[in-house]
């Protein structure tokens, strides 16, 4: 993991990196992989006693507990949903299966140590992004995300609603499968002003990078697709002035205008396809003799990604924001 | 418009290029608005004879119909859910108004200049895109996008729910509003083995310039959001064989896995919000004396930017296909 | 020509633009080509009034007084020296050949409209961009460059030097012949502290644009290759404190150390290759038959293209040196 | 060290890149510093058993040798001719000064694991990266290049001259002292139609990367600044055909016209100056107090940078040509 562009001179809080990437990290508690890791980034360079030192930060992973052995043949019998087939494509016989590799979840610990950082370097200049779990499966959190639940062990705002998605994920799990659900963010305290016409607006910006978390099948900005439903008279929100600053009195497009940043909270809500890994059998096919084949996945998976998926949003946000505010001249 | 990465020797068919971009224009029917245009494309490099020569091809198309006095104001009390307000602040009083400047539904006439050259590459090694209309406001078109639409004056499958369309935008042109709706793609004919992992995925590639049309606020790939509500054995899309080729009997997945295409059609749905610029009074402030001020937008708008739109879906997909196609090795 | 991410609300001086881009314009005296090209930009976009708006400021010229009958049979007997061959083979037949396509010195211009704003831009901040013929074949302008030569017809320090150079010129051109020449450049009043280590240091950020100039084969900053033959103590630019400022005695450096400006002036030189396309008879070979057949080059050319590369060097320099400063937090 | 885009299935040879590594690594003989460096890389993702499985392949060399005290104080009294200074100015206190941090000529260990294993692809494709030093301060070897100096302690082509090189070295390093020289290289067996005009040519590319290593203060292609003093009928290299090939008679435009290759040797020179830290005492300052101040360098340098840049070169060389390929479509 390499960020380039930091500004020399930013002190970095070890301790409160590695408590955001315990966050993600999997093996804590019934709903994901028994898997432990224990995702403590080895700084290489970039830092001088914490402190950013100009050159481009890198920082490592080593992955400690891979179990090799769950993950042969899955290039002979792709597993549904998973990236065997297509990597095996892509890469002949080389990709590596190792853990999934550079397919694998695993993947995102990297992006949350850069996006802790950005976070760091975000609150800096009173800038907060926090998120939570909006559904799961069907079961959905309706209440409005205004506060931070990275406190939580299961990040929802209402916490009765998160019992019932917490036995969701147990019930798919109890029969060998899988659930999905959504993620949302919010984004506060930005300069309205950040972004641009095009393809240099906030959407494709946060959106090129959400899509590089596995998983994620979709992206809808402040209500997204639910705008479709609504009037350009309902959708529209209307400009008023609170203590001499411009606001909206709603914020369906998210805080986001022509691609610029309003000043409003930037929201977006990322979907989650359930894990593909599943214990149950399924159809899939033999490579090597193109004939049918069931297969039953082994190995340690989680039955519902997204309560680990939380922190990666953020942090997935938080670069892509705090890039655009190094961009800015 | 500038193209780089052509190969040489590939002539383009002008006559089917203006036909694409015919598509988008607007004033030919009473959903779009009066403004005509001819969006006649200028080479200015690139082409001799029609023929790419290897050198950026580059192309212009002249603003002819600008009625800047439409726009006088506009900085002063900015149109919600417009650029006006977040392009005053991020460029100053510098901003360019007339006709939306960069930030104007018209930007996407050289997307399709692009892209209908990219959608002709394409086709000559059997790759096609197809595009309809999914849903205007809350009328929807469920019937499965197999062909293409291109032909169709309005642009959808099933032909009666195409005239239910027409009427919600006729009621909302009536009371001087707007409307959205979903524009959904399919691109038939793709390899399997295109795109990456995680930022390099087909996702990430198509969503950044999907998000650079103006008005889309989400995007999602195969079944999308629907797959939060699936469990994991019923989202995973089997394995089978099929005259010798290896597919998959749904397509939950829209063609991608692991950001890699696995042969079967890629597809994606666009949300778009309802034209913010409509004839109704609207609530806006006065930037200079920061008063609440009533606001009704001159100019002729589209009361439904959908129609217009599936083009450029069209046009947005072939470009990440074919710049995916050429990075290949 | 695109120009990305000006500041909005800078105000372009087109006449001084167009005096500096009259400097490079062939025809306007004896040591050029007499082919007249206006080289009047016409600007599509990013002004409104001359004033930057924030969108991507685009120009294009046309090229007017091409006589494409000079250049047939190119493709197929190709000119010693220049790109004629090498565009065929990476481009088969499809090479736009009028006028040297994308390998002419014509090419340099719209390099001139970026660089030329650029220039009034890093005015505004105290900093400018001189520079000078150094040498014109085995003559040598030695006298330090102090002080801008943009007034002059021939832009030399040493006026007397220049007309020896200019017989060199004429010398050439009465033989049919060419001849070649350095051109050196000094960037005054930089802030130290631009540019960054390995590949973000001011030299290869300035050399990249420079070669991108057709004809140029070679650069050196400070006194580059001269530093070869120094030992350390002597190369070293000890330094001192003027003023309260930290500067060096010497400035073998050019300005930079570790890829970081210094604060003293920015300097390098710019080798150019005589002119390859010559009246007098060459060699070359026809490749539809592979036999040898004598070239004798029709067109206008000029017989040194040195004097016409004086702008365009200070363009180069200045567009790396504005993004340079654009990219600082 | 991340290099993206190599394709998946390739094979490393480990131990000739460790061979072509040792090249490098300082300590070694009487010219270089005694610091011992082991410039083992260890591989962290990209290969699955000595084979490219298609992910980014990343290689860290851990720093194990380094003496901080050696490097205290230089925050405070820079060394001349060094980037103490220029680092100090942009990165405020921050900069890493052990071992020289990003300014250190130690990171061209990482150029050289990329450059080491883009050798062996474009050798597999039959293209082969030559160099040699072509003189140290005023001695100069003007034998041609023509066979690799790969396998000779000191990588000269005429042994005798290397001979006298070698004085050179010892007589500045006796004296507390440094010298400069100039580094060959030729790059054979490349096709015809490689890189592009403008800012795409060959020229751009290897001097982009050739000026991240440290101490590089000039570049030329061919004969390069030596083509200034000819005419155009003696510089232009005459097209004969020799076995059915296009060929040129001499290569002084060094293989590339009109920024592409013609199929001859693709040569350059780039001048290395001498290196900055001398035992010798120098004028500086004390940034603190802005006095003048004696500075003695400790710490254990190079006499003479140009044998171990010898691979750098190479290295640099490979990636360029090889990405240049790999764009090819």
């Amino acid at each position: 993991m390499t960020l380039e562009g930091l500004p020399a001179g930013e002190s970095i809080d070890m301790e409160a990196l590695q408590t955001f990437l315990d966050r993600r990290a999997p093996g804590r508690n019934d709903w994901s992989t028994p898997r432990k890791e224990a995702d403590q980034p080895e700084f290489l360079s970039g830092l001088v006693g914490n402190v950013t030192c100009g050159a481009p930060l890198t920082a490592i992973i080593r992955n400690t507990n891979t179990r090799s052995g769950d993950y042969d043949g899955l290039s002979v019998v792709p597993r549904p949903g998973h990236a065997d087939y297509t990597a095996g494509v892509k890469y002949g016989g080389h990709a590596d299966f190792a853990g999934g590799g550079a397919f694998s979840g695993r993947l995102t610990a990297p992006l949350c140590i850069a996006g802790g950082i950005c976070l760091q370097l975000l609150k800096k200049q009173g800038i907060e992004v926090i998120s939570r779990i909006a559904s799961i499966g069907s079961v959905e959190d309706v209440t409005p995300l205004t506060v931070s639940t990275a406190d939580k062990p299961f990040p929802v705002v209402d916490d009765a609603v998160g019992e019932t998605m917490r036995a969701e994920i147990a019930a798919a799990k109890a029969e060998g499968d899988s659930v999905g659900g959504i993620v949302e963010c919010a984004v506060l305290g930005l300069p309205a002003g950040l972004g641009g016409p095009l393809f240099d607006g906030m959407e494709g910006r946060i959106s090129s990078i959400v899509f590089g978390i596995p998983a994620v099948k979709g992206i809808e900005f402040g209500i997204g697709f639910g705008a479709v439903r609504l009037r350009g008279s309902e959708n529209n929100d209307p400009f008023v002035v609170e203590n001499g600053t411009v606001r909206t009195t709603t914020n369906h497009c998210g805080g986001i205008l022509g691609g610029i940043t309003n000043g409003m909270p930037l929201t977006f809500r990322a979907a989650f396809k359930p894990t593909p890994s599943i214990a149950k059998e399924q159809q899939s096919v033999n490579l090597n003799t193109l004939t049918p084949e069931i297969l039953r996945v082994r190995g340690r998976h989680d039955p519902c990604i997204v309560p680990r998926a939380v922190p990666c949003i953020e942090a997935a946000a938080a670069i892509a924001v705090y890039d655009a505010l190094l961009g800015q001249s």
